[in-house]
């Protein structure tokens, strides 16, 4: 199933299920937001995804499937070729910093050029969204704690990401992380270490990798973060970015207003977002 | 005035304000949280401070002033003798890093010492919480938007913390973030740049030192940070630790089961929490 957030013209925004011929509103089946959904019984789940289409596609705008996590935790270096062209060594234990959930914006939806960098840049990231809260989860039950795949454009200030050690506001500017635009749930990815992973800017094709060139896999993110921090239904896990981004190329290639930027997934879709100034 | 969040046995937590014959209970005045009694008008805050208490403190038990605060964004090596001490450069802005509020707990509250780290340390630091929202706010205007003080102490694994170069997993874990006992609010904190600030263990004073040798001062770190992230209404910016941390002792000082920790800031009181083993 593809679980996503979604707004019609005036109406506050609903999760739904987005079926060969439209949506499911599953606001009009009593649940406020994605994370209820992800919350209930998979019997409720799978059975309302069963359901006929009562929103047309053509009268909704979708936003982020999840539009407020509770916490976003991104992977840093976790593609060997993009540690090598950021100059970052690989740690024993995978480099984890937090992207503020007020940065999350939909397909769709304009990246804004803030007028204090003059180095932004994209980053194309299978995200993982966590279904079943957890405390010291084991890498081997990590699924079971999953709902499913979807797409997250890190988008990174270099300037102010590298102006000290830490690299959350780098990565929090408004609208730096586009997401979407579904969530495809868990039983419809056979195997997310597999999945040719890409960003399109303008037709050019500028990352192009495989999933399969993860250092820290799925498992063993979820075993280390949440031997750390208990995980909520809704946290995001944004797995890092392969080589190929504009900061490691020469010359180095930062977004400029009109670029459209397209991170394409296997088995998950496109998500488009067009670069504005402010 | 003094802002809290209080629960008596068997009923949600409320928000309250301290006066001198008890408390007055801010949820019979229909605020739901401490973050909708600072999103009120002043004149709303100011006529409620003169009211009488009706709960009596010894049948309350104090939470975290702000129990989840939309955001705390830590200040890494404010003090310049801090950043000697951990070896740390001084960078052109302010070092900052999130930490998650899942750490949150109030005044009294155990820190539990989690197995997978064996340096868990201590920061006594000044907290500011944000009383109105704003993006892109000039330094002279800082106090307009914030509501008042408070004291964290920024529990950290060095282990976990130095494991990569990125902080906020080391200082999340659970019960990590030891806030309150109150906001005190803004009128009643004269200068929050000349204020004595310590941490005593079983009566040993480690760290003793004064907000006036902060590096970046409020006015910068609240323009720095609005400059790229829209501040909210119950946000926490703890403005970094003094010299005296267990890393930066000879021989160095891990917290144990039993440590009882004092920070103290004039002004605002004592924060005490009491380490345990898992």
């Amino acid at each position: 199933m593809r679980l996503v957030t979604f707004a019609e013209d005036g109406k506050e925004p609903r999760p739904g299920l987005q079926v060969e011929q439209g949506i499911v509103d599953l606001g009009a089946q009593g649940f406020k937001d994605a994370i209820a959904f992800m919350s209930a019984p998979h019997s409720v789940q799978t059975d309302l995804a069963r359901s006929s289409a009562t929103v047309a596609l053509d009268t909704v705008r979708l936003l982020a499937p999840v539009p407020n996590p509770p916490r976003i935790f991104g992977i840093g270096v976790n593609y060997a070729d993009h540690a090598i062209e950021s100059g970052t060594k690989m740690r024993d234990v995978p480099t984890v910093f937090i992207v503020l959930s007020s940065a999350v914006v939909g397909p769709g939806a304009d990246v804004v050029l803030p007028p204090n960098s003059s180095m932004v840049d994209y980053e194309a990231e299978l995200a993982v969204v966590i279904g079943k809260a957890g405390h010291r989860i084991t890498a081997s039950k990590w699924e079971e704690h999953i709902f499913g795949y979807t797409m997250m454009n890190d988008v990174s200030a270099r300037d102010v990401q590298r102006a000290t050690t830490q690299w959350s506001l780098g990565k929090s500017f408004p609208t730096f992380a586009p997401m979407g635009p579904w969530v495809v749930s868990k039983d419809e990815i056979a195997d997310p270490h597999r999945l040719g992973i890409s960003m399109t800017i303008g037709g050019e094709r500028l990352q192009d990798a495989n999933t399969s060139q993860m250092m820290y896999k799925i498992p063993a993110l979820i075993e280390y973060l949440s031997s750390i921090v208990p995980l909520q239904v809704g946290d995001v896990i944004s797995t890092g970015t392969p080589a190929g981004v504009g900061m490691g190329r020469t010359p180095q290639r930062w977004l400029k207003a009109g670029d459209e930027m397209v991170v394409a997934i296997d088995g998950i879709g496109e998500l488009r977002n067009r670069v504005v100034a402010e």
